[in-house]
């Protein structure tokens, strides 16, 4: 039996749905997939993801986990052991006392990001974020009928927001401001007296600081200025991931920190939405802080950061401006309008003509979206290289002046 | 550095908090475990989760998946093999014919809940639900600052959502109704003839209907009436989960049936909020269907309906009214107002002088929930035993007379 109902018309759904585009990179990976089975070989320098495989001291915990028998719920905010491990991480790595009564494991990120804008948002209030940015962060804003309010960011301002951009966007609808260190597109680390004067200015006019720090393990210098936000300042929610450093993205596991306040309501939240994280993945984390697992994760840390110079230098002498090169993250966030073609043209001409994968940047925002393109260093030096070679063909054929 | 921000009021988070009470078993589970502690012996009849591990060839794929490097994000929609093995199983077990395209893997049926709320309300919107019902219902729902309106049900009427009763709550602001079938916490299955009307009401009304099919496994006839609702109307949206029958709640999978014309808009919401659901759980839940699991989960099956059994017995000897014996889940809901103690207190009183834990009713709606406490039969046929010896000991202790 079928009935009239259009469910097949937009207007059937919740009104947040128009305003979700789908990412343009799935339909690029598709085509890439396509060109793959085709028998190409396509170079991946879009995928958000680390190439490597969790480190095996991960897996050996999670099949020891399994082989014990944990299958069954958790508490809602994560197993005692985990909450203790990693507040002992912030001790040893950070030199800072955060209690694990205060540490939330989440199911990834994605899932404290939902308990965060379920916590703080109220319909039409308005949470300030970065543009460019994680493209998601607007639905989960969408998705409690908040507004996301985006700054834009410029390479010129090393794409860090500005303290006056925040009192600009400030309205007396904003309930807070979201940050992320390093970020996503662009990479760059937010500095530290920077990052003190936004919490500082968001705090005295009574909002919130959402700090996602998924990326925070993943900085390439060897003294980071600080190693997490809650070492300027402890009121504030800290997001984190076992996916990007640690390697889980599969396992699907995050954490967050909250303020005091904020922990029974979070709890409630947590309990209603989730029940409980994976307990696998949380018995397998517990030796991600490990000496064996850190050796591993140190070592694909600065493998990262090899990748990222490779390509950076290759991207320079064919021409594109890198005129600072972004402390973390595994991206590299590129002005590609000097080539005369949008980005979007760009990304499928790369594609479809020389099977080389990258991300246009309308992905992330709305700002000189049409001018930027994400590549990421997720795949081994020798696909960088190739992707490389691969572009100078492209932009020799297409009559673009390399370096 | 601490700020002036009060995290400890109430009044700085959205408004949806204030109407999520925690849940009363969570502070007696608190309580329990304090007495498990000191060295009682705790019945436990409050807890929603089968006692039984996970299938030992479920546990052993996700090994083999952990082993084989299945540890990276998948398809936001879940992984191709296992949307086709449960077409598959629809075909076999009901008959019906569902496209791999139109299943979706979800990160447990609460990640299923939160996608369906977000993709068919608005703020103000009403969803029509049962009460007595699951308790997060509410909450998913007011996430997205949409209303839950509750429909009372009666052990009269067999714990069954009524037509008229569906037409008397219909406003100009429903957009929908929420079945649950089997139901928690009454274990009640509705019937066929009652579904197919009122499935065939809320559309007519051009409303969605929501089946809640957790519990589907868990039914306790020979030979049930329909394996799905989905044998009834195609254009349903059905919830399920692996975490019930196929016991593996700790592993946070489930999974949904959409309607043909949602299925682009369930995937851009699953891409944001989610990524994908865990690799490991998806891998290991591609042989929960194969005949090594199901002879285990079969078996289970009825252990269930063998304490079920045991527990409406017991219960009715002890003078409680057993009406009917409710077909599915594993939970009986039980009126204990002719002992003359609310059932909060009544739970409080049995857990703290005869270490039996039960749930009260007011954690799954406010309809009469002073005279109901909700007895869950996952546990082994010797605790069913003991609980019903302690509370007979209970009852005649506190004065009341026993059968």
């Amino acid at each position: 039996m079928r009935n009239e109902i259009a469910w097949d018309k937009a207007d059937m759904y919740a009104n947040r749905l128009t305003d979700i585009a789908p990412f343009r990179v799935m339909e690029l990976m598709e085509r890439a997939k396509a060109l793959q089975e085709s028998g190409k070989y396509v170079v991946h320098l879009e995928v958000g993801e680390p190439d490597f495989p969790t480190a095996e001291p991960i897996v050996a915990a999670g099949i020891r986990a399994l082989a014990a028998g944990e299958t069954k719920y958790t508490q809602a905010l994560g197993i005692p052991q985990l909450r203790e491990r990693i507040a002992l991480f912030y001790q040893t790595t950070a030199g800072i006392s955060v209690p694990p009564e205060r540490i939330v494991i989440t199911s990834g990120a994605s899932g404290g990001l939902l308990l965060l804008c379920g916590l703080t948002l109220n319909p039409a209030d308005e949470l300030l974020m970065s543009d460019p940015g994680y493209p998601c962060n607007e639905v989960f804003v969408g998705l409690v009928n908040a507004m996301p309010v985006r700054m834009p960011l410029t390479i010129e301002a090393g794409y860090q927001v500005q303290l006056d951009a925040l009192e600009a966007h400030w309205s007396p609808r904003t309930r807070g401001v979201l940050l992320a260190s390093p970020a996503n597109p662009t990479g760059a680390v937010i500095g530290r007296e920077r990052l003190a004067g936004l919490i500082a200015e968001s705090h005295r006019r009574g909002g919130f600081v959402l700090l996602d720090e998924i990326y925070q393990g993943l900085i390439y210098t060897e003294t980071p200025e600080y190693r997490s936000g809650l070492q300027i300042n402890q009121d504030i929610f800290v997001l984190n991931s076992f996916s990007k450093y640690f390697g889980m993205t599969g396992w699907r596991l995050g954490w967050m920190v909250v303020p005091d306040g904020a922990i029974s309501s979070i709890s409630r939240l947590a309990q209603n939405l989730f029940i409980s994280p994976s307990s696998i993945a949380q018995h397998a984390a517990l030796v991600a802080f490990d000496d064996a697992a850190m050796e591993i994760h140190e070592a694909r840390r600065w493998a990262f950061a090899k990748r990222r110079d490779l390509l950076a230098e290759g991207l320079k002498s064919l021409g594109f401006e890198i005129p600072f090169l972004p402390d973390g993250a595994f991206y590299l966030y590129v002005d590609i309008s000097r080539t005369g073609i949008k980005a979007e043209e760009f990304c499928w001409r790369l594609l479809d003509e020389y099977q080389v994968a990258v991300t246009p940047g309308i992905d992330f925002g709305s700002y000189r979206a049409d001018a930027f393109v994400r590549f990421a260093y997720t795949t081994a030096d020798a696909d960088i290289q190739l992707g490389l070679e691969r572009l100078r063909s492209a932009l020799t054929h297409w009559g673009i002046e390399c370096g």
